[in-house]
């Protein structure tokens, strides 16, 4: 059987309240003094929760390699980031706030300079984010539907769009009308099976138009479309789990990724204190809480080694007023590590810490890499994280008689 | 989707080199003064290595399981050895230097005594290799082939031979034509399925054509043939990882080993002053490097702790001859364990050691076994160290967006 019907099978009714803060890209490596940024921080809260908590590193995807965000997320939420996939258009459309329904296919698009039918430059220049905003509600306002399929644009940064098609019979079964290449025609999508013919004769027409809607301006006078994909099938986890879980995110992509496995969304404003303050409020209706912190991540793959500390230590200072709530289990973790070193994301297990009654609990008096490779939570794969914690939240029935 | 498959959709053109140590049978266990071999060696160059690196355990095969030299380095080069394998035939095979094509069949041969159709002895009195060696050039200058298949032979140690069939529909499917015991008649092979029978009849014929031409002689009058194998159907590294893997080791067997993975193979001379040589000259011309040292494991088996200590200590002075050469990845490790305790090849998890710049390393000031127990590389299955490597060597991409 597999973990997920397995936790499925044992999901009670009630039980503790969760809070997971994700600290995008929290592990790291050691710079140039030997520690890594979370060694390297002053985090006296974190610090203080870890003697109360069981350590460990989370295996994200698996050995050696490197999660995106979607995978990363995926897996704390306690899927398996093998099995289950998101396309990278929806993706791009959770990132700029599209609502994307059942049967909706959605794709990233650029703006592209055309010369007829050969592609001049694919970015258009990289036109300025509120110049490309202009063209989107110009483009909005004349093309409704293509074929008898609707379509729904939003703008990105610079030359970036996204397009959402609505309408029966579509498919995320077709290639991208980009030949990622510029001097050369452009190409038609293509339906890669007979089920994805309306939404290549869709994505076709709607790139005609397009360009003459556009015609004779400059830079932008024409599109390309690539990554068409639908919401992924994925079974929900109030359904799974039988909770009422709760993402609160600044950023419009990881609201939308907890969206897609059956979160409720609430405003979580703009900085780290509306943040923690959006938990507070929302603290009464929900058990489970997705907490996303952005700039650990930002700050790695600036390669800047004590930015990504001193965001740790900010949100540090934060600590107190989750653990005030006194929920019955608090992880943090990250998605994946973003070391400085690297100035990306990479392949090194994530530290977690989760604090519960139940923690069997060391003697670590420090959240980092190295208290975490010798706690009591082991190292264990990302997707069995969430089980843990319905365990400590007693909300898993015993398996077997 | 499986491991292999994953990273094969990450592997990316360029990036690092690796090196892959191989010192056979590595992991021990304790002797008289309570340190395992690895542990009592003076290595002070592995050891300073250790402080760069990752320290882990390899599960080579699975908890308890005791890999055989051909699964231990299957592991060890990306394959889960459950998976693929690789038949006894074909590693006698390898053992003795034969050349096996696409479709040819193995088979290890005893010579033995015949009184008749009844086996009186299974090994000819276990007679010495030089006069085996005889026998072997004698049968081969009169039986070059049997009912139209192709028949290569090859010397083995004492009473022990390869032959190799080659043909037009050939195949495995075919049962040992020995029956493992004496006093009883002789033991044709069969076709195990409608595709082994060419196979069989051919076997069976020149076991009637081997007693034909040794008429009257003894000890040796007849043969046995058993284990019957083609060269596995595996995936070959270069199209799974696109990389240009070489083989530097002294034996033939492991040349074998590396030639069926795709690997390509350079003179490693006799010595290990020969071995790092080879490794030297052939730096340039290739991005992974597979160098096998086989003393540790022949010390183990003879039981000798000294003797294996000794060979850690000798391969350690040769250790600046490789990182003279700067590879962006080292690895030291095993392909199993062999404790002089035991006598032969163990089940206990393996030690290693990953050099990088990218390497969590933490403050280990030995590589041994530990040490590797409480190390940033953690307790991962054999088969996932390549994945690490090539991770480390900067050879995959980001695994979803």
């Amino acid at each position: 059987m597999k973990r997920m019907e397995l936790l499925k099978t044992l999901a009670a009714e009630g039980g503790g309240k969760m809070i997971l803060l994700v600290m995008d890209g929290l592990g790291g490596l050691p710079g140039a003094e030997g520690k890594t940024e979370l060694e390297a921080a002053f985090k006296p809260n974190m610090d203080a929760l870890a003697g109360e908590s069981e350590l460990g590193l989370l295996e994200i995807v698996d050995v050696g390699v490197t999660p995106g965000s979607g995978p990363g997320h995926l897996s704390l939420f306690g899927y398996d980031p093998l099995e289950f996939s998101i396309g990278r258009g929806i993706l791009e459309a959770m990132g700029v706030g599209a609502a994307v329904g059942a049967g909706d296919i959605c794709a990233r698009g650029n703006f592209c300079t055309r010369d007829g039918d050969i592609i001049v430059d694919r970015r258009a220049g990289r036109i300025a984010t509120e110049k490309s905003a202009l063209v989107v509600k110009k483009l909005a306002d004349s093309i409704k539907e293509v074929d008898g399929v609707k379509v729904s644009l939003y703008p990105g940064k610079e030359h970036r769009f996204v397009a959402v098609f609505s309408g029966e019979g579509l498919s995320e079964e077709v290639s991208d009308a980009d030949p990622q290449a510029e001097g050369v025609p452009m190409r038609p999508a293509r339906a890669t099976s007979k089920n994805g013919e309306r939404m290549a004769r869709a994505a076709n027409e709607f790139i005609d138009r397009v360009a003459s809607v556009l015609k004779g301006e400059s830079p932008v006078n024409g599109c390309l479309l690539r990554g068409f994909s639908s919401a992924p099938d994925i079974p929900l986890m109030p359904d799974l789990y039988r909770i009422k879980p709760v993402a609160v995110a600044t950023y419009p992509m990881y609201r939308g990724l907890a969206k897609l496995v059956g979160m409720s969304v609430v405003d979580a404003g703009e900085t780290l204190d509306d943040l923690f303050g959006a938990v507070e409020r929302a603290y009464d209706d929900y058990d489970y809480f997705y907490v996303h912190v952005k700039y650990t991540d930002s700050r790695g793959e600036d390669g800047d080694f004590d930015g990504k500390r001193e965001v740790v230590e900010t949100v540090d200072r934060l600590i107190p007023r989750l653990t005030a709530l006194d929920p019955d289990v608090i992880v943090i973790t990250g998605d994946h590590s973003t070391p400085s070193l690297l100035s990306g994301h990479s392949w090194h297990p994530v530290p977690f810490l989760l604090r519960s009654k139940y923690a069997r609990r060391g003697d670590s008096t420090s959240f980092d890499e190295r208290e975490c490779r010798v706690g009591a939570g082991g190292r264990i794969e990302g997707s069995k994280l969430l089980g843990l914690m319905l365990a400590h939240a007693r909300r898993l029935e015993k398996f077997g008689a």
